[in-house]
């Protein structure tokens, strides 16, 4: 490191978290990572994720993730607690609340593990698109600030401009990246599998009122792989498979440029239309 | 009811709880739902969708679930612990917990919900299979108890038999139901989310050691289209996207006949090989 002067990258600033006491530890939301109501979804994830990796009790990398967002996160303080149900050989799991003043916001439960070497192979095929530097990047609106944090070159289903009209199917593939470049690791890339804007849009081709519900990640990629990807691109595809009664599924998977399956994601949202 | 002696069905009998005292109620685990070690991950699942269902606190349907298998349960007793951490106007956010002996064996969150009517769509196609009579029955080795109570008519990738050899893709796709014959519920549906044996199994041709290390369900059926399924076979569709380093992820999607995508399902499974 030369500039032991700059700043940190807003991405760390924002899942930075003093040590837990008693399992506890608090921060503050970072108005960087804002929606229009309360954090990104993203973020508060990645942050979880951040709470048990630095906890002294934690065993290997993250396997899964589920995230449910049971109340909006008001700008302020907030504290997360973090505790190990089980420990097992080789494997971890983790309960997880984000409150504040005492009332709960999200909850979350995690399982951590130790990967060995087994027989692999990867079915799901990475869906064939121009490199990133092919595709233009897209401002998203001034208003949703978490996104200007993040690089989106659009490939297919972009977010939708005013008099969109409705779209056929609901798929958006994008390259995406912290913006500025920064490393990826197990948090950013929990964050990146919420940075596909509400289905909805895409398909009604305008914004309506929606929200994730609950989040989970299943993180395929290990320590070695997350750090030969380094600061480049990811090519990330989503879509739902049904909308219906007031709620939607998201599908994600998330690719490094060579085809390695980094991460696959599901959402279930909850919509008003 | 004429038969008002009749046994109840094994299901009924497996995730029947007596009422709760201060969030805990005790029951024990069934023969009928054993599996290779601890009882069958579907049956764990639909009891704690029960312990939601028959809480006097509950709000509306299942919406979201999340099970994470941290340890087996052992024949006999358990209890289960079910805590409302939020309600809010039309959902509800529940933790749960499954142990025995104070040592907890399973974690889960899990989100209910009041449905409205809104704009409606299903992107995910119901695959083009040949109706239930069509295909034949497949009796599952003798020693996996829990499969004696579902009749499985797989369309394809069913177990593999000695000497199958490696296959080159995961999706096994069948139709299922309970056996005897059930009408659905969510604590079905839930469960059935579960009846894809290990994809690892098809891949390789043979078994190897596997366990679900975390199991999520998206209802997407509502009450009125779950009462409407009845007794009927279900579709189900399953397979991996990719297999590393020890886990494997699993998305299932079910189907009602006409075509009504019940629920979608994704796990994270370990195996050994």
């Amino acid at each position: 490191m030369i500039e032991t002067d700059a700043p940190p990258h807003p991405f760390d600033a924002a899942i930075a978290l003093p040590p837990a006491v008693d399992g506890r530890t608090t921060t503050r939301t970072r108005p960087e990572y804002a929606n229009m109501v309360g954090p990104f979804g993203g973020i508060t994830a990645a942050t979880l994720v951040q709470a048990v990796q630095q906890h002294p009790d934690r065993l290997g990398d993250p396997l899964s993730l589920t995230v449910n967002y049971a109340a909006p996160v008001a700008d302020g303080d907030f504290d997360i607690t973090a505790r190990v149900v089980r420990s097992n050989r080789t494997n971890q799991h983790w309960t997880l609340e984000l409150s504040q003043d005492g009332d709960v916001k999200t909850t979350a439960t995690a399982v951590f593990g130790v990967h060995r070497d087994t027989w692999s192979d990867t079915e799901a095929g990475m869906p064939p698109v121009p490199p990133p530097d092919a595709v233009p990047v897209q401002e998203f609106p001034d208003f949703i600030a978490w996104a200007r944090n993040y690089e989106m070159r659009f490939v297919e289903g972009a977010v939708p401009g005013q008099d969109a009209g409705e779209h056929p199917d609901s798929t958006t593939t994008l390259w995406v990246r912290d913006a500025p470049a920064r490393p990826l690791d197990f948090p950013a890339l929990a964050s990146m599998c919420d940075v596909f804007y509400p289905r909805v849009f895409l398909r009604r081709g305008r914004y309506v009122a929606a929200g994730t519900v609950s989040l989970t990640v299943y993180f395929h990629a290990d320590a070695g792989e997350i750090a030969a990807h380094g600061g480049d691109h990811v090519l990330g595809t989503a879509r739902t498979g049904r909308f219906s009664r007031g709620y939607f599924d998201q599908t994600a998977r998330l690719w490094g440029r060579d085809g390695t399956l980094l991460a696959s994601s599901h959402q279930l949202v909850y919509f008003k239309d």
